[in-house]
């Protein structure tokens, strides 16, 4: 899924992944107005409406971009509806051959991390039939139970050839709190980073491992550090656009070659249309406003590789 | 939510929680045969099956206990109709009068934890109508994005009653991996148990926080140390029994008065059936089995409290 992943970005000229966070208030009027109409102010409406929001969004960008991220945290709040929505945005983003990124940030004990990982990137038996519960491509995970929390998750992405983003440095104000806080002279990040390269170490695809990282956007210096740190490992970076990362700040994530890096947007694509620069698109029209977004996202981050060179 | 357990604890003698983690190789044949035969070898036949194992270790345990754990990954990995088991299992466990702590484990960034504790302690808004999606009275969540990944779920505490158990020395082997990592000459796991107490200082119950610790049974000195660090936080112990805890090893947990810790069993308890010790049971009376091992968990932790005194 990794070389799946890097051939896709390469063919796009695009190491973007268009975040489908679907809030409430980024879903125009009138997709709400149907939905609640349909099936009434309801956590179905709710489903159906971030659902026909997100297809919306993906029939708008599927051939500008290689991958998206649904965050499953957006779903997940509307209870059993929500995750409907969820898996129903997974399965069209298939169909539509992107390489899916479960934003789940999982990750317990090693008999439960198993379950989760069989639940979203693996199969699951009953009786004598097999399973696939999600089927993301990739999720991300969290790292603080250490390696037998993780190795499940590793041992899956081998089997099943799916891939993991492990968080190291995330985009958020406070990750600095215990992230940042020295070990030994070097900061808690870099030790995790160390451990994401060595749970990587044995699932190499052409070029990278199919055990990448979460640095965000928002920290460019520390993308620099963790860069040399994981060299075999793609980072995943979340913080541009609305959290305040920029292109030129990108740049330090990347290898010299352009690629090792894939920048996330959710809030700056999908809700585009309420931005001044796409107003003119208008509610109605929030798809291609996102598509401008994207293309402008791909300029942007295009423009600063090609400076840095 | 924090006093309803503190007095449940109290009557019922018991500072005990059932992990209600049902993998299936713990649900008893005929209960999967009954499931199978009416919903077939899928998802959904998987769902009733540990919904039905479920309810029968419920209807045996609730008048012994205060409080159940289900693990959500257990019915994630069914996906949605796993996840609607989980809900019905919250329901019923809620009718029965007991506190349903919710391990899920969940953290992100502020904006993300904000939706997980809609959906999971508090409630979501669509259109003019409010709903309460999975509503568990607490939940377990992940702290190493820092202050403002914590903080939305402390806020919907505060707001709806409800509590957190936000891990700080979990009870696998590898978590001294980066928990017990020296910072300015203390280890992670401490800093992170002096944020809790600072998190929960504006949480307070009768005598306890509503934002608790969790910290493994299998780290009994940690235990000790951290019990002074958080001295208003609840701490919730997993890895007593399967993970090798012992009674024992649980009084530094507790103060003296024999409260502040509420103590985990999952496979010890709803597998009992399959030990040397209930085995006289038999697989069909895997309720009597469950609850002949809360009795005696319960005793191990008395005398154990007791000796300590």
């Amino acid at each position: 899924m990794i070389d799946k992943l890097v051939e896709k970005i390469k063919k796009t000229h695009a190491p973007i992944v268009v975040g489908l966070d679907p809030m409430m208030a980024y879903v125009p009027r009138h997709i709400k107005e149907k939905a609640f109409q349909e099936q009434g102010e309801t956590l179905e409406g709710a489903a159906e409406a971030i659902w026909q929001f997100n297809k919306g969004i993906i029939d708008h960008v599927c051939d500008l971009i290689p991958a998206v991220k649904p965050q499953i945290a957006m779903y997940e709040q509307f209870g059993i509806p929500g995750l409907m929505a969820f898996k129903k945005t997974i399965d069209y983003c298939h169909e539509k051959d992107l390489v899916v990124i479960g934003d789940v940030k999982r990750g317990d004990i090693g008999s439960t991390s198993a379950a989760y990982a069989a639940g979203h990137i693996g199969a699951v038996e009953v009786g004598g039939k097999t399973y696939r519960p999600f089927d993301e491509d990739f999720i991300t995970v969290n790292p603080y139970l250490g390696t037998d929390g993780i190795q499940p998750f590793v041992d899956v992405c081998k089997k099943e050839g799916k891939g993991l983003f492990i968080l190291v440095k995330t985009s958020n104000p406070s990750s600095g709190e215990f992230q940042d806080r020295l070990i030994d002279g070097r900061p808690l990040y870099e030790h995790v980073g160390e451990k994401v390269a060595a749970w990587g170490a044995d699932c190499m695809g052409a070029s990278y491992s199919a055990i990448g990282a979460v640095v965000g956007a928002t920290y460019p210096e520390m993308g620099k550090a963790l860069r040399k740190v994981m060299p075999k490992s793609f980072i995943l970076v979340p913080g541009y656009g609305a959290q305040g990362g920029k292109g030129a700040d990108l740049v330090h994530f990347f290898h010299e070659d352009g690629l090792g890096a894939i920048v996330n947007s959710s809030r700056g694509i999908i809700a585009a249309y309420k931005q001044e620069s796409y107003a003119s698109f208008g509610e109605e029209h929030f798809g291609e406003a996102a598509r401008a977004a994207v293309e402008a996202m791909r300029e942007d981050i295009e423009g600063a590789l090609q400076a840095a060179k």
